[in-house]
Order: structure tokens, then C-alpha cells, then sequence
């Protein structure tokens, strides 16, 4: 895979040599995340299928998968193509895919993987049949639910039904299950509101594969669940399969969640940058804006030292508050930022430097960055 | 410049025919703009250095260039060497370096190009010379003035002579002048404010030009501006150098500035996006999320639809509601949105589209794309 930018680090070299602004992985607390979710899910008869979208980075992949998951999710077809290219075996799209290139792509790489996708339309259907007939291929494909995000998806009960019906009536497609992820549940703070928002959809999920097995169409897998609620799906014996994806990262937005008697995840991602200017005793600037770490829930936050604010953010520039009384960081200093949202900030970068304290252990390629179509 | 994602059209195809989302240039449009700018400033005794950090293109640099640009703008040194990379003879790092690695390739950058620098730090000053020495080049060098957007930049009076004069008593470096850029005062909605914040940073500008030049100090050049004030710098005869940047695109959040009496630019971007869902009769969803249309300065606006509201964001989604009563988009049926802010949404993308009507004439690389170090 062609990588526009040089990495900003070399495997065995240490932390002060990276260039900055750099997307910084720490291992120990990435290997952590992935053993604890691994303890998380044990004896719950769930399958893990962790989002790729967090990380769109194979290298990433294929170690959740040496951790126990059966493949990843994906959200476009140029991310899955990247995951297949870097060894996947088992990509699901979890998203409709519209548009007769896209299904042409995704058709032909379900020829050299396994590949399931979403629909909630049964002309799109139609449409992904005929893709799949057209490239003698076949696709799994889950009808979504919308089971309380009113984003995607069918409503629970006789569209639901019409729609899965249609599915088990195409030529190449293969009916596998419903795909019930509740999105705007994962950053409720408090637990309870997460909780009451999740039973809901178990509710609706239930009903729905109930509806379906009544009609005689078996229901192989449900399939939801994010990093802010998925012990809730784990264990409600209608979800037999996961997506968690941030847990692998976290973020000031996940931090801010309500974690009592839930599993805990430790901060594995940062910003790496560099305090490029320090014009006033109670400011400094670093290196990493807008283009270096995603706003969207927030700003990053400032990690391991007090009295220290990230309080604006322009394109190439953070601006750092510094407390009265604070010695702040000096010209050059280097800080760990910890971003507001992982994924896209994630989805900003071509490399991640994988470090063990302070020695660059690996760089690996994140070859799904920009894949949006 | 090797690119990793494939393009998402062919010039020569139609409109019909670009994958999504896509970053889409409206060539009629974009022209305008560059024509509307070189007339704006014509007799106004000011050179023209656009700010390529919003379009990170060189294809887009070089014809700015040949409508009357002495040379581009840019914020980091990788996005300099991408500039230079594709042609560009004259740039400017309107920003700060910090870091030996960052120092040596920018000196390494100025034997092949024209590079001028800022700085705000007596200490800094000597490591950028002493980079220059190492690598044999010379480097002209403005002191960046905080002339009242209390980012970088040092302060008015005294401290700015000194800084001046390390500057002069450096070996390698040569004095160029005053970088004053009022990057508060762009998005101001009146154009009062904006008239006045300006009015402010000229005065500030002017002092200190007096007192270097009282001082012995020629300061050849003062720079700043962007699209949101240009006029009102370009009219000073202080600044005889403006760097505005997103006057060859706009965006929604420039949009809503207050434009009256001032040179009026057309919106040549956009985000292509296709219809991906249409669960309900209120509500539609296309397929450019926070992925595909940086959400830092707001939501994208939908181009030509009345009663159609991009109304919630998340990674790959957008959620579009539809007023009462409205017919809205069908399922698979393209959409034009109107970015936010150019400048980070761009830098999403590895390839712009450029079009004429229903016409693919060009697509063109961001070869800087990611280049934040």
C-alpha cells in the first residue's frame, strides 16, 4: 500500500525522536484493552467482532482476532478492501451500501473473503443481488433495526419481517441475522441511562428475531452493541455478537463516561505534539489543531500534567492554558494529548507509532485512513 | 507522489459517475474566485501569497500563482516540501518550527525553493540558524506579532525589537519583515467588528514597523490577513503582503459572515454525497459523516434543497431531516453539501473533483493532505 506521508518514527528508535504531531499507541495499555475485553466477553456465548472504523488499520486487526474475535466490522467498502488486503478473512459492513460501483466492489471482494453487509431497503436489496449474481458471488446480509438511534434501519415488527423475507428470496444472498446497534446509547454518562436505553433495544430485537423465527426464517445472529454498553447486549441472551470498536483506544468522551462495576479500559491513544511556542506566562501553543486531532466530542485533554488546558483549537495550532502559578511546559517540550473522539482522529493520520515507554517498538500503516466510499 | 486511495471519478466521466463522498470542485465557481481576488487587490500596492494550508493542492497553488500570487503560504514544513514538490518556486511557513528534525528539512527545503520562516523566540532564532548554517542555506525570517488573537506571536514594541535584532545578527538569516495575522477577527459576523479588530492589529503592525525602522531595522514586508478581512489590511499601506486562503473555496461558516460592500466569492467546494437510507418519512441518510465533512465550525448545509437539514453527524452517516411536507431525496439520489470549514475538510480527502456543469474535467491530488509535521 502507497503511503503518502513518510512515517514520523522508525521501529526502535525512541520517543524524542518521533516528529510531531504523531498518533502515538501505547502498548502495554492497547494489550490490556484487548486481554480485557477477551475476560469480558468469556463463558457470555457471544462472538467479538470489534469495529474497524476506530482504527481502520489491519495490524490492529489481526491482533483482535489472535485475541478471539471472528473479524472485524467495517462501515464502507474501501475500508473493507483495506482489511482484506491486510489479511482479514471475515469483514462485515455493517452500513447500507447504495450505489452500483460500491456494489460492484463489495460483490467482488466477497470472492476473496467472507463478506456480510446491512440493508433496509428492498429495492437496495434487489440492487445488491444482482451485484452479487453479476460477480458470482455470495453475500451474508442482515437486515438493521433501528432499535432507538433513528439513524439507519427498519422498524421492529412487519417491515422488518417484509424485508427479511425479501432477502431469503434472492438468488445469491444469504439471510444471516439483524443487525441492532443502538449508536446514540454509547455516550449516555450515567450507566442506568445506558442500561434503560440498551433494554429497550434488547426489546425490540427480541421481538423482531422472535416475529422472524415465528415465520419460519431462522435468525443465525444479532449483532450490535458498542464500547459504552456492550456488557448490557453480552448478557441478554438475544445478542450473540459484538462490535465494540474504541475500547482499543479510548477517549476523552468514552472517559467521561459513568464506569462503575463495568469493565475498564485503559487510554492507549495519543496525540504526541510539541509545544511550539510559549509567547506568555500564562500561554502556550503546540503543534496539534484541528488537522491533528478531531473536535467533534470535544477537545483533547492534556495528559500528566495539572493546571494545564487545552482551551482552543485552530487548524495547526492548540492553544494551552496554564493555571496561575503553574510552570508550564517549555519551547520544544513534547505532551501527550488524549483526543475527544478516537476514531477520527485516528482516521487523520497514515501511521501509528507503537511504543513500549519510551522506545518506538513498531510503526504500522493505517491503510483504511480516507477510505470513505 | 504515491496516493492510497484510488480516485473516485475519471476525467471525462460525468457527475453521475464519481464514488462518495467526494470533495468536489465547481471550476466556474473557483475560477470567479481567483479572478474576483487578483481584481480585488489590483492598485492596492499589496502582493498576494494565498494560504495553501486550506487547499494543501499544488494544482490549486500554481493557478493562483498565474492569476498574480508571488508564491503560497503554508503552516507546517511537510506541507511546504509538498508545495515546492509540485512547482511551487516561493514559500512561505507562515508559523513557528520548533524541533531539530522539523529545522533541518526545512533548511534543507530553502536550497531548492524560496522559504521564509516565522519566529517568536530569541532561542528558537538560533536553532533555525544554526540549521541554516549546517545545511548551507539561507532563510529570510519575519518575527511573528501578536497583533490580538493571543496565539503565537510576540508583542508589540520592545520585545519585538529584540527579537528583530537577533534575527539581523543571525548568520544564516536574513530579516524579511512582520508576519501581524488576526486570525480572531476573520469569522467576527459584522463587518464592523471585523473593521475594528483590523483597525487594531494595523496600529500595532505600524508601531512596531516605526520602531524597527527607527532602529536601523528595514522591514521590507508586513503579512497577514485572510478572506474574512483582506480588504481592510490591503487598504492600511502597512501590510503590503495578504494571505487569505479559503476565498478560493468558502465554506458555510464564512458564508455567514456579513459580506455587504465587501468583494463577494462564491462557494466552489462541496461534498459530494449519496443517499444511503430513507427510513422514514422525516428523516434521510447520506453517506459523509464527520469522515468526509469536518463538523469543527458546524454542520455542512445542503446545496439546493429547501426543507432538507443535515442535522446530526456521526462517523460515516449524516442524518438529514426533512420539513413537513416535503418530498426529499430518494434513496441512491446524490446531494451537494456545503462544508462547515474548508480547510480541515479537505484535508480529509486525497483527491478534489473538478467539474464544469455535469463534467469531470480534471481530479486533481492533495498531495498535502496529512502533512502535519
Amino acid at each position: 500500500m502507497p503511503m503518502p506521508t513518510d512515517p514520523p518514527a522508525e521501529p526502535g528508535s525512541t520517543l524524542g525522536d518521533v516528529d510531531t504531531p504523531a498518533l502515538l499507541l501505547d502498548l502495554d495499555a492497547f494489550e490490556h484493552n484487548l486481554q480485557r475485553m477477551t475476560f469480558a466477553v468469556r463463558g457470555a456465548n457471544v462472538r467479538l467482532r470489534p469495529h474497524a472504523k476506530s482504527h481502520k488499520c489491519p495490524e490492529i486487526a489481526l491482533r483482535q482476532i489472535q485475541a478471539g474475535a471472528v473479524g472485524v466490522c467495517c462501515q464502507k467498502v474501501s475500508e473493507a478492501e483495506a482489511m482484506v488486503d491486510g489479511g482479514v478473512a471475515d469483514v462485515f459492513v455493517s452500513n447500507e451500501i447504495v450505489g452500483k460501483r460500491k456494489l460492484a466492489r463489495l460483490a467482488a471482494l466477497a470472492r476473496r473473503a467472507r463478506v456480510s453487509v446491512c440493508v433496509d431497503d428492498a429495492g437496495n436489496v434487489a440492487d445488491l443481488d444482482a451485484a452479487a449474481v453479476a460477480a458470482g458471488a455470495k453475500l451474508d446480509v442482515f437486515i438493521e433495526l433501528n432499535v432507538g438511534a433513528d439513524r439507519c434501519g427498519v422498524e421492529p415488527g412487519g417491515a422488518a419481517l417484509t424485508l427479511a423475507q425479501t432477502v431469503t428470496a434472492a438468488r445469491n444472498l444469504r439471510f444471516a441475522g439483524i443487525h441492532a446497534y443502538q449508536g446514540g446509547a454509547q455516550h449516555l454518562r450515567s450507566v442506568t441511562d445506558r442500561r434503560s436505553a440498551i433494554a429497550l433495544a434488547i426489546r425490540k430485537a427480541r421481538a423482531t428475531r422472535t416475529l422472524l423465527e415465528e415465520s419460519g426464517i431462522d435468525v443465525e445472529i444479532v449483532t450490535g452493541a458498542g464500547t459504552g454498553t456492550f456488557p448490557f447486549e453480552a448478557a441478554s441472551k438475544v445478542y450473540n455478537e459484538i462490535q465494540p470498536g474504541s475500547y482499543v483506544f479510548m477517549d476523552a468522551d468514552y472517559n467521561a463516561n459513568d464506569w462503575s462495576n463495568l469493565p475498564q479500559f485503559e487510554q492507549s491513544l495519543y496525540v504526541l505534539t510539541t509545544v511550539m511556542s510559549t509567547p506568555a506566562p500564562d500561554r502556550a501553543v503546540v503543534d496539534a489543531g484541528l488537522k491533528a486531532s478531531s473536535v467533534d466530542s470535544g477537545l483533547p485533554q492534556v495528559a500528566g500534567w495539572r493546571g494545564v488546558e487545552y482551551v482552543k483549537a485552530s487548524d495547526e495550532h492548540g492553544v494551552l492554558k496554564l493555571a496561575p502559578g503553574v510552570q508550564g511546559p517549555r519551547l520544544g517540550e513534547r505532551l501527550r494529548l488524549i483526543p475527544g473522539h478516537c476514531d477520527p482522529t485516528v482516521n487523520l493520520y497514515d501511521w501509528i507509532v507503537c511504543v513500549r515507554g519510551d522506545r518506538v517498538e513498531a510503526v504500522w500503516p493505517i491503510t483504511a485512513r480516507g477510505a470513505v466510499y
